[in-house]
């Protein structure tokens, strides 16, 4: 059958619950193990496939990890989820290209000016790395690409606030194909320098400490970038 | 068994990478209706329970909906998966509460400000009126917490994008703990009336089209808000 009755997505959520509520009154960190479906079977007096079905969703959620035969682990968040979720939307229109590039850059722009406040050393100079690396790359649209999306990844971890860095990373594989595409609209040369010279201002400065100046840099940058992502869409 | 085989991840992942392609080769759109499990199973020639679990975690990240024993749906995203990840990384220690309330606030400035662009008359009119339904409730703390998000998730309705809306629907869970907590430690009268005031300036801001008032009333909001839930939690 294809369908669950009322009553089985009922315990399967209460099961769901269960162990969401397990992971928080015993204040379980990424990577502690968790008690086996045996175990909340009994507790819940639900049968095995009922908790092995809660745990397949709590999977799909990353909440928990199964991978590799393993007992079921704590998950990491790693902004997959978010990203599909994502995707989702854009591929059956609930949310348009417009309305996640307004998101991103929203965050975006608060990602360089807390890049430019706590940045460590190490990080600046990556950043600074990564936009020549952009520059470098040329026609090289994968290299490009790649570089690209690890400059503004690099930026989100660099805010030093792990929800933006997750969320950002969510928007990775919307741009891996959005950004080769903005280019291909970049014919003249004078408008890709452009492109690139916004890459280098922001990275200096958030090297500089300049939260404003970094904050106006990636507005710069997005107004350019998307103007060209959204004609290519 | 608590987990699966490599090899079954590996088809399970196939088979929800086939239903998403599914989805969009076909330009399905929220609420129609998909092919069964048998379908799947024989194209990608899997077992069905292979297809049952891919189902399952489909459902679990509400890419499609199979409540109530009717044949799977395209599902509408609505913010719970987002929610149910920003939980699980604050319970887990991956992400602070300051660190969710610099994202929400982050977001929150824009949408005060597309809401001032965006909002219709009728959105002006209801968020004036929940400003005013938070100022009349009182002691009414679960009332008052009431009007505070649906204040919060019309405003965000107002700025006319919906991954703003589905964004800000998903710090809904956290809010009903936090507003009600923050709202215990404004003791004095002066202070409570000083919150309620910045909701009124807000609502004003968005009724009067003016952006950049409306993002600075926000702004004024959380300064003092956050303050106190940080103060709380």
């Amino acid at each position: 059958m294809a369908t669950r009755s009322n009553d089985g997505n009922s315990l399967v959520h209460q099961a769901v619950q269960a162990v969401r509520e397990y992971i928080k009154s015993n204040d379980l960190k990424v990577g502690d193990t968790l008690p086996g479906e045996g175990h909340f079977a009994g507790s819940l007096g639900v049968s095995r496939p009922v908790v092995r079905e809660a745990f397949g969703a709590l999977a799909a959620l990353k909440l928990i990890d199964v991978a590799n035969g393993r007992r079921a682990k704590v998950g990491a968040i790693d902004g997959s989820v978010i990203a599909t979720s994502l995707e989702h939307a854009v591929a059956t229109a609930q949310v348009s290209v417009r309305e996640v590039w307004d998101v991103r850059r929203t965050l975006e722009l608060r990602t360089a000016e807390l890049a430019a406040i706590h940045r460590t050393d190490a990080q600046a100079a990556e950043i600074c790395r990564l936009a020549e690396g952009i520059a470098q790359a040329g026609d090289d649209l994968d290299l490009r690409t790649q570089y690209d999306l690890d400059f503004h990844r690099t930026i989100a971890l660099a805010s030093h606030n792990n929800l933006f860095v997750q969320i950002v990373r969510a928007f990775a594989p919307m741009m891996e194909i959005a950004i080769p595409a903005a280019w291909h609209t970049r014919q003249a040369e004078e408008e890709r320098q452009r492109i690139l010279q916004l890459h280098h201002l922001l990275a200096k400065a958030i090297a500089d400490r300049e939260p404003q100046t970094a904050r106006a840099a990636m507005d710069a940058h997005f107004d350019a970038s998307i103007r060209d992502q959204l004609a290519a869409s």
